[in-house]
């Protein structure tokens, strides 16, 4: 299958290096032509716009920041849709909202163009290694179809459902490790503040009702796991710029369902707070520092 | 040790039941009449009030239902600081904020009465079984003066710190547990708004980052585990009203250590709003029905 | 200038009257089969489509339910786009998000059609009486062609700024007015709980600085004010179902910002969950019905 | 009457001063010698303790920081409870929480000394004018042997209901205007990150739903109000931290009445944070500075 490649950033260079590493001929395309120049360098086929990748492809991976950019990418002017052939197959690995990944779905089905959502967890070193995880949604003839691509990205592919499955899995997930994030740090700052050894605190609650994946690998306290971010100044890891995007499209997504979303909606703006106070280049678990206790003379 | 016991009601009986059959005498009080005659025919000696109690007993077990009724039972008229002897052990296994931990351990100590903090998880199921988890604040002296009687009630003692610590650790676990029920109930919900499948969205989050005791142990979805509360019409298991209760004491432990608790906070109100709609008695878990979605045709 | 109106629902059916009473010639047209009916009878010409309404005008009208619905019927199939004719002014009076309004406009200004946004206030009862408040964006000279129609259909023009500013002014304004409603209702819950007469509490709030037009204007205890939803039942007024959309609409709006919206995103909640439990389509005010008490004998 | 007087500080030393001024015979305490000294250059007799302020009074006024204090001064040891005479009269001017004045008043009565709840409004300005709004919780008989007392310190006194109840009026009143300036900072971000002139806006809202004493009497955007604490680079006023602490008694008074309190929780976390990052003791309307935007760049 000849392939095309829009988006070639942090987390789509290197996918696209592990296409190529497997044989894949693409032609790709990024708004940042420094970006591009990298990715022909790596040895992909320069294009000018995403219409043209589309001239060049029988199957298209998009990987962009956001659901504006995958709306522009595929419906603006010298977009995909303009010049995708019939039966052209459009892998969106962006992490969006499902309203737009089905809208986008629906003005593709109009000229026979197919699509499936298939956004990934892992970052830029599952991106590296190869080892994504990939979330699908879409019809299953398209999901086989795109298999032998998504295999050379990503070492753990589920077909969730639908178009848009994929993004909802995905958003699901990051809502409620985005919320335990919080919790977590909030809970542990309540210690600090009554003198608890959180180490004790730790053993504590990871044997009990409040264990969760976030305290227990990726622990927001400094000086608890060695391995996490917090022991490593919060380096990234997932970061708070992202993860209070994922949350924001998850609330987004609630809404647009008709669902109450409150702890959902709170953290999103505890990180959106972070993010405006520095700490959104850091780790997400740096809510915890973002979180620090009032000083002592305050009243309560 | 000739043990008090203050508080014989749906946790405190069991408890009792299991001190008498490792050989305890005990003297027990109950505000409720009937409470009461109910210990006594387990084989408790019945005494007229708190300070009734303190007379008979070298040590004291209370577990009582909130902070208000503890203060009362501890420094309020024919309370236990009024007749308790120097050098008398109290075991407060009631579940309260630490702040009045602490503010009565003070006045206790004004009289060389010694105070411990010993809240409990495992709910009448364990107390029952004599295996409830007990989280212990206090003075290592006093921890082991008190561990004959509370092996006798629980199986896994955790001295968490000094005194006001055993509440922390119990509410800052629950912290966790109660927002993730509450954000596992969001995701699911959205991810049914969506048409996702709720045994695969479960198969995806709980190899990813927002595995959780509470969608893995108790999955609010019904059908999904049949042990879970969900498959069982939410019968408790740990209620929502309770549940409320301690996120509305974490919350109020975060107030006065000047500590932020957004998601905490918003669960708390989640909770509340859950149980003025009829879902107080219900087992946690059962804000998922209470999160119910919208009708499909409100605007969004 | 010959009118296209589209959207001939409760709103727009009424808005569509006061336009032929000042004797516009108006070609209209609904999804809905029989709420364009009723159009025609009122004196409106038929069309077939969106698009047939734009072959058939110079400016066209539309107030419609959502976001989706504006970009269907401007960009979809047999939308407004694929037949209006250069320099058509078009005028939406629907409520949606400004990020919508600005996207729609410049798709629009790509083929020389010319856009304002112009939501409302004053609910039925304003449109029926031509003396709803219009918040309009767009471009000076836009603005004035407008007026004429505008006019026609409400007492209180105000151009805010560009393209999306009518979206944002409406949008901010029911922010706070709808958290209002809903801080206000805590308030007078809180004082029933500790006892407190609800006319006292209202004269000393009203002087002071907790005073909002929520209070004074649409007090949400039944009984205080005789004019106010509350002393009707809930009639509405403006409903939970519409202060939860546009609340929605707000916190998104703050998402693509970057701002954080903490109250505003509980508040949205609050409704949310208010809307599921039946309370839509009263009166925005009935949140305070909804946050009814928790039962006296459940813990705290 | 015999005046005591127990917290000489900010809010204190005024009241003081203006019941000196009108020939009250005044016995003070303070716990920082150094504020009890300027009480006494101003008049005032040294007492050394709280009881011995009770030995001396008739009737004795309290204005201390948090109901940890009051309930020192009142219960604890060297107490006013230890030495007050049967019938002396306690009016507690301090901002608390309602239970807290119940739990004091009811100990109080237990020796047949009498008290009500006297919370201000009007901060150290209205102090030291003699001007404060007093809000009252008592016996109707209290508070009229409380009046002239009172009268030399406030110009506005309301008689509420019984104990608590002035303090549940106060907390009431500042739960709405503490949410509202979160609301308008909020709204008025927005505004801005969309491009709308903040003038403008002000306009809009102040005639419609939105219109609150917040944005009108201290409106949070500086520039707009000349008289407002944001154009005096957040001068106060009535800080945040005064904020948050008032919000957390309300959220409290709501717990124990088993209300839910979503926006005035999220709110008090939002004055936390803002706390926590410098802005404590700026006015609270500098939440609006707090809820900067994010960078331009960070993903939405």
């Amino acid at each position: 299958m000849k392939l095309g490649f829009i988006g070639t950033g942090a987390m789509g260079l290197p996918m696209l290096r592990n296409l190529l590493a497997k044989g894949f001929a693409v032609t790709a395309y990024d708004a940042n032509p420094a970006a591009l120049d990298v990715a022909v360098a790596a040895g992909a086929k320069r294009a000018a716009s995403c219409a043209d990748v589309a001239r060049a492809s029988e199957g298209i991976v998009t990987i962009l920041p956001s659901a504006s950019n995958v709306q522009a990418a595929y419906l603006g002017p010298s977009g995909i849709l303009e010049a995708a052939a019939k039966g052209t197959l459009c892998i969106d690995m962006s992490t969006i909202d499902p309203g737009t990944a089905r809208q986008v779905a629906a003005r593709l089905a109009e000229r026979g163009v197919r699509y499936i959502d298939a956004p990934v967890s892992g970052g830029v070193a599952g991106a590296t290694a190869g080892s994504l995880t990939i979330m699908i949604g879409g019809v299953a003839s398209d999901v086989e179809a795109a298999r032998p691509a998504l295999v050379a990205m990503g070492a753990n592919l589920v077909h969730v459902g639908a178009v848009g499955a994929g993004s909802v899995a995905k958003l699901c997930n990051n809502l409620i490790a985005g919320v335990a994030f919080v919790a977590v740090s909030e809970a542990f700052r309540i210690g600090e503040a009554w003198g608890v050894d959180p180490k004790i605190l730790t053993d504590v609650i990871s044997t009990s009702s409040g264990a969760t994946w976030a305290m227990q690998k990726n622990h927001p306290v400094p000086g608890i796991d060695p391995k996490a971010a917090a022991s490593r100044d919060y380096a990234p890891g997932f970061t708070t710029d992202l993860m209070g995007k994922d949350l924001g499209l998850a609330v987004n997504a609630a809404r647009e369902g008709r669902v109450a979303a409150s702890v959902a909606a709170a953290a999103q703006q505890v990180y959106r707070m972070a993010s405006a106070h520095g700490f959104g280049r850091k780790d997400c678990a740096s809510v915890y520092q973002f979180l620090k206790p009032g000083s002592k003379d305050s009243p309560v």
